[in-house]
């Protein structure tokens, strides 16, 4: 299958009192439905795990990584095979290994967590904690503030799909000195971040200890969770963090920046980690 | 409980070379549960319905609108009350009147529809027409272009959260001459949504067929399929729409315009209602 992530559309376009018809480039949105396949006692059980609206692409990756940064699995080892459907492009099968038993005991918190919604406050910020096999690892992880400016605009080099469209999130990996090192666009923020984290898993490069994982937008409770599942501490954001996405970053030690402009920047937490 | 919507924090701010602790302000992210109590044959049933993670304030009007534009209600005459735990006040508790049967046959749409993500595709696009008691209606709706281009200024000066913390998104009603009628901010730009429409729902006044509904950011399946449900025909976005957004916006007739600006904007489908 040949991913579509841009899609041509007609429409009329109105400029300085003239309307005119255009074709245009859109986004791909599609919903992405995620199942799981694992061994029990009694044999052989299929699970529906989520179904997210996603941009088409790298969809093993996001499988991969929603699996493990929402819990249900700990390491790539535990996946033997991940099937695409042949009726449903749309739809792709998780198979586990024999005896991977998936953790999917707080089935709400799997089910909410798709989004800017989960099962959060104090009480999920404590799960976090615990389910992180990465939390509370010691680090002396350091970078040069001028490494942070050139963030943008090297991640604005890679994003295609924003280039045509003006309609998709970004994140993207750069190593401490700022070199690039991978991007990821989608629609949904928690997908793109889920694609970067389901590719090192994959690729066996967890934690990601090392890195400075770059958003193009704000910085949600979401998106700071999954970060602190795959062992990220420094987090740079473009855009405002949310109260929940502050107190979650403190509690993992993580760096948290946002606002992030040409020549300015805000720490709400973890500056000890950042260089003048 | 007074809503708290503003978080005051200490920060470092980086500028010009110089570091300095700062105080700053982040827009509140806290989890809202849903709770449903309804009666059955066989006695009182309790449901967890969803959480979502929300800006406090105007939790009643989310509550009723995510249960009516999730299709679980029908009417506000379904709501016999709305009560908010003493425990907790992350909580509420939606009761239903006697003799009011709840749509939960499709769970797991409950469960994904609750941000970016969904059931969708598709077999989504036809539930969304079938179960929407607005769609198909004919309107004679129709605006003048002029009236779009002031819509994001005044929207503007009624975000108050956002001009505090530059971190959230708002939704607002406009009537048909572009005069303001209502905003809600949220973190979750689907919860705006759900309390503008929950807000009219409680107030008995759906459906929306009379009105523009601003968004200020991108326009997602999700927001247009919410936006159906309560019968408004009309959405100017400032940012983008997915394709999927265009496809539900075209197939229940739906006037969607993106990149609202000073004096452009692209209309996708619709164009019908939009007089030069």
């Amino acid at each position: 299958m040949k991913d579509k992530q841009v899609e041509h559309i007609k429409i009329h376009k109105y400029q300085s009192g003239i309307i005119s018809q255009n074709s245009d480039k859109v986004a791909v949105e599609e919903p992405l439905q995620i199942q799981l396949s694992y061994s029990t006692t009694t044999g052989q059980m299929l699970k529906d795990i989520a179904v997210t609206m996603r941009t088409p692409g790298n969809d093993e990756e996001l499988a991969a990584g929603f699996l493990f940064t929402e819990g249900i699995i700990e390491h790539a080892k535990a996946i033997s095979e991940i099937k695409r459907s042949h009726a449903d492009e749309n739809k792709l099968l998780v198979v586990l290994k024999e005896n991977i038993v998936p953790v999917l005991g707080n089935a709400a918190r799997n089910f909410y967590t798709t989004s800017s919604c989960g099962v959060c406050g104090k009480a999920s910020i404590d799960a976090i904690s615990t389910v992180s096999q990465f939390a509370g690892a010691k680090d002396n992880l350091n970078i040069s503030q001028s490494v942070l400016f050139h963030l943008q605009d090297d991640c604005k080099k890679q994003q295609q799909v924003f280039e045509e469209t003006g309609g998709i999130h970004a994140c993207a990996l750069f190593d401490k000195d700022g070199k690039f090192i991978m991007l990821r666009e989608d629609v949904g923020r928690h997908n793109a971040l889920d694609k970067i984290i389901g590719a090192d898993l994959l690729k066996g490069q967890l934690p990601l200890n090392n890195c400075i994982l770059f958003l193009s937008g704000r910085a949600s409770f979401e998106l700071v969770q999954k970060a602190v599942m795959a062992g990220i501490t420094i987090i740079a954001a473009v855009g405002a963090p949310s109260s929940l996405a502050v107190e979650l970053a403190k509690e993992n030690d993580v760096t948290l920046i946002g606002f992030l402009r040409k020549d300015t920047f805000n720490i709400y937490c973890g500056e000890q980690r950042i260089t003048l």
